[in-house]
């Protein structure tokens, strides 16, 4: 069983539009967020990592809109490591707002190794520390892995 | 044969992050810059649409990075519609810098009524506009048409 | 006594620059978000003013930066209502990182009706709402009261 | 005689907020797009400057909003050079959006040294670059130099 990992935030008045909603961009900016603080909950401070020479680079992107959220809004946003490759990871994101689901994503990215420059492996300790949040599945939408 | 559109813009400072390259949400943001530029080129101003009581939403909306691109870089985007549906359209992006590919992405966008709420058929004036820039083809990675 | 008013939050990667620090425009959404909570705080959500038709806008907008701030660093934003005009109020906020002085900012905000159009009188339970948070006098480097 | 530096940018969808205006912060984001082209025109890339060890970073920002200015609507930046200093520059920006006035702004920049770190003075091939547009005078508003 993956362990699920949910992180919440309020959405700012500066991330939504004329629509009055949030900007579609600005999902993978929450995105990146809670992937940080997976990082935090799993491993520690991001920054640990960068430190040590190893940081990673997005190499793919997408995200579904199910339902807007506006200005004020909790949203949760639930993340489930999908696939631990090589070099390379792939997450899962849904976004609620209470019962109601407003976007769904997944983004794919590579390790690179910050001093010598290109891709590497990933490192065992980042593996282990991410492997309680491996769902061992594919969310259905996926077709990147 | 579909009318190739391009705009140019240029990577502001504020839009690259630590790791000195654009951040990956903003891609999303310069889609939507571009997409606003091919419906000046098409149709005229995209203000003009919405004070008719029609506005797009995104339903999707994807990409994959192939190369970084920096502050001050010039980049050129490329869009072609690849699909006009009943209501709905999808639009393919490239993204390059010089010869150097940067980021290839798609959007899904659906007509809505905002007067009445909810989803509309495209109207026939924007599906003519469109038409010239219309591929027949979607990209060779797409899965949403 | 005014009633000191902090608002949390820890810097995101998108939000820092080339240079590794908080883009300087970013720290103005910084202080939007705090007063949204300073709102929560005294008022409720800031939307239920809206939905009274009752909004208001930014006249003027300032900030000093005293020290960098970092991706992952964690912020307090604290703030203080220096002044409480007929149609206007003036906030100020401090950025610390631990005991680090990062920002002073100010903010001079106007009220309006968003159904006639135009500058209105606060209401009245706004006032009451904020006045615990008045500080009574302008800081130091205030010259717009 | 200051020479004026003029640059013109649209508005962006995702720039603008739920009152349909674009959103405060950002207008720190389009002075700092202006004070780049200003540098093209005078100096040449702004990279160059980093490339030989020299960056400038944001000491003083503040700007006044006189009217709105919306999704699409294209906006004129005048720029001047009000304050050329030892370690230190001030620029101020005016914002029109046809012939309206929308924001006025300034900004105060201290040039550091990025290898050794820490303030420098400014190089003297700079200091040539920008004499042509220093206006020799402060606006109205400043009370920064």
């Amino acid at each position: 069983m993956a362990r699920a990992f949910i992180h919440t935030l309020r959405v700012r008045y500066g991330e939504c539009d004329p629509q009055g909603v949030v900007f579609n961009a600005n999902y993978f900016a929450y995105f990146d967020v809670a992937l940080t603080e997976l990082w935090r909950d799993a491993l520690g401070s991001y920054t640990d990592m960068i430190a040590e020479g190893v940081d990673m680079v997005v190499a793919e992107a997408r995200a579904r809109y199910l339902a807007p959220a506006r200005f004020d809004d909790e949203l949760a946003i639930s993340i489930f490591v999908t696939h631990l490759g090589t070099t390379s990871m792939i997450t899962q994101m849904t976004v609620t707002c209470g019962e109601t689901p407003v976007v769904e994503g997944e983004m794919r990215h590579v390790f690179i190794d910050t001093v010598a420059g290109g891709k590497r492996e990933m490192p065992a300790h980042i593996r282990r520390g991410l492997e309680p949040y491996a769902s061992g599945q594919a969310g259905a939408w996926s077709t990147s892995a």
